[in-house]
């Protein structure tokens, strides 16, 4: 009885932080997620401590309710998106995650030689400033009603190409700092299953759901076109993660699956309670994995700057010189976007601690970066996107 | 990453497992839980094993998903009832209340004692025998369509009352298993504290949300009459199980003072997708935890059995008294769904092997007693119903 008291007060206290941080947030006219994280990092271990460490740890159930929320965040962003609509971006989407890998990749080894590193750790440590966490700027777009933009589509599309790229980055760097040799073959083995795993699912997938979307509907269950897009949902998740791409991924192509029935608009409809229910564990954990005592030391709290300005500058220049098709406005927004980090950033620096290639420092300043990155981002590409409406169209809808 | 892999595979399993469960005995004419459950105990550990015990163990994610699940199903439940349509039904509520605990809580005694036990040992077996798991006969209702009725309101009405006594008892029978004397001022200050909780909650919070339903949409965000309703349903929850309540206890309460507010239909629409997505782990994970191997042994068997026929028969007879004055078909509908165990019996056994006080083999036979008449309950319930339905009424809407 004693656990079940202490997981309902930590869920009630995450719900409600959730809630008062996106209605502030909003108030003051920035993103609502904005609001959740930073209430995240209030009732965090580093600040007012009613979450504690252990609270937040991997494959905890706090942890697990956050992950749940980002993949059904992201079957949601898929359903909104078609094959097509991304199929005719392709080409912008590919530069974008091409060159938002290697940019960041190039300037952040250099940086970590220059502070000191030798090669093959500098190489560790720039594989965390690479690979774009789709979540936040998913959640923003959604937020202003702007996921149906030739930007959105450039953003998501490149989304999954910058993850398979950060996988593979992963791969070898990882051997790289063990001191193993690179396998070419197994890497290539990497690349080609999760290409064909993105190919196929994708492209089989809507096809299939196309001609045979009305086996949504065959179950007793009233509510099975929506079970089945679940199933579908934590199914690809799952074997998403299991060939080392991350879980949104592979949400992402379920709901993109499911958006070519004809159930999509009931299906949008009806995934908007859980994301309102399940979301917020995941801001507000992320949130609360930010360490604010890394701020208490001088070097450290320059090294964050540096770091920091360095992953903004070198996703934010790959990102535009990738989209510049789209017309300056266009790429810059593109660039904004691919700018958060997010988890993928501490998952691989929780990876470089466990190897021994990082220090406790630089742990922490790759995930205050990660986590920075996913902060200043939403008011950045809120304003970008409310001028050019502004500007441009109608007002979009308000929410 | 492994750890995400893991999870997500267990949860696809869970999911699918409960739709093909459900669906099956759907089309057996059965209510989908019954499937569901049976889902579960096929794929736990004491069969298949895809479910191991540890994944499924208290506070382990999956058991958190479960426990979310059940306090969703709740709040819905709670959602479609009014607390007017409560009070009409409070004298027969109350007695079958009563009459559910003072019944099998004497037959159990007399039986653990008679089956060798010491006094004080068989007041605790006996107080497993006790508490009503309301989960499992909502479901069934609600899956009839049937939480209109008057039985429906008696037997949730007296499900409140039974967990209070329920709780009252436990606090009792501790005492007395571990030796120590009864502080009847402790108790008297944890009845009424039970009792004030319950009656401020159930009246004044019905009574502000008539006054102050606007309240719901104040916040920006658009789904924000959900999520203050499920702050609510998470709050009180957590409050009743701080009391020492059942946290579905609350959870009924949070939902039937949403219900007075002029949004209570879109809040039962906007309900039913994250009943989809969750309840689903409540039912498998209750399955898997029923331990096949108790059935191996001829003299475990039999207990089981005799035990089982006690529990059903007592608790079937105490409810049955209780509302008779609904009459002689509307008591058998009552007592029948009094029967379900679930959950409840299972804590108390885990805290009567903890203190001790029970063998192994008695621990594995209440748990698969309390399983077991969840398993039992809803066909019959349902086949009462539908023959009722039949008899007087328009048919329930078909699902």
């Amino acid at each position: 009885m004693h656990d079940a008291t202490t997981i309902l007060l930590s869920l009630f206290v995450i719900f409600v932080a959730a809630q008062i941080g996106a209605e502030i947030a909003q108030r003051l006219k920035l993103p609502g997620v904005v609001g959740e994280i930073v209430a995240g990092c209030l009732i965090g271990p580093s600040a007012l401590g009613w979450l504690k460490v252990a609270d937040i740890a991997s494959g905890t159930p706090l942890d697990v309710l956050a992950e749940i929320g980002v993949v059904l965040l992201l079957f949601a962003v898929g359903l909104e998106m078609r094959l097509d609509d991304l199929k005719k971006v392709g080409r912008s989407a590919f530069l974008v995650g091409i060159l938002g890998v290697v940019v960041p990749f190039v300037l952040g080894s250099i940086w970590a030689h220059s502070a000191g590193f030798e090669w093959a750790r500098s190489l560790f440590v720039a594989a965390a400033f690479v690979a774009t966490s789709a979540g936040i700027t998913a959640r923003v777009l959604q937020e202003l009603g702007a996921l149906q933009r030739i930007e959105s589509r450039v953003i998501l599309g490149a989304a999954v190409i910058d993850d398979i790229l950060a996988m593979l980055l992963l791969g070898v760097v990882t051997a790289l700092g063990g001191g193993e040799d690179i396998r070419v073959g197994r890497l290539i083995l990497v690349l080609v299953q999760a290409i064909a795993f993105v190919a196929v699912i994708g492209w089989l997938g809507t096809r299939m759901m196309r001609v045979k979307g009305h086996w949504l509907e065959q179950p007793i269950n009233p509510l099975s076109p929506l079970t089945i897009a679940l199933t579908l949902c934590l199914g690809l998740a799952f074997l998403s993660t299991k060939l080392g791409l991350a879980a949104i991924i592979g949400a992402f192509l379920a709901g993109m699956i499911a958006s070519e029935t004809r159930k999509r608009e009931e299906l949008e409809h009806q995934t908007q309670p859980l994301l309102a229910f399940l979301t917020p564990f995941f801001f507000v954990v992320t949130g609360a994995k930010i360490d604010l005592s890394v701020f208490a030391s001088g070097a450290a709290l320059w090294m964050l700057l540096v770091v920091t300005v360095i992953a903004v500058i070198s996703k934010f220049a790959g990102g535009f010189l990738g989209a510049l098709s789209l017309g300056r406005r266009g790429a810059t927004i593109v660039g904004v976007g691919m700018v958060p980090r997010g988890e993928v950033g501490v998952v691989i620096a929780s990876l470089g601690l466990a190897e021994g290639v990082f220090s406790a420092e630089i742990y922490a300043v790759i995930v205050a970066m990660s986590l920075l990155t996913s902060i200043i981002t939403p008011p950045v590409l809120a304003a970008l996107l409310k001028r050019e409406a502004d500007e441009y169209e109608a007002p979009p809808p308000h929410i």
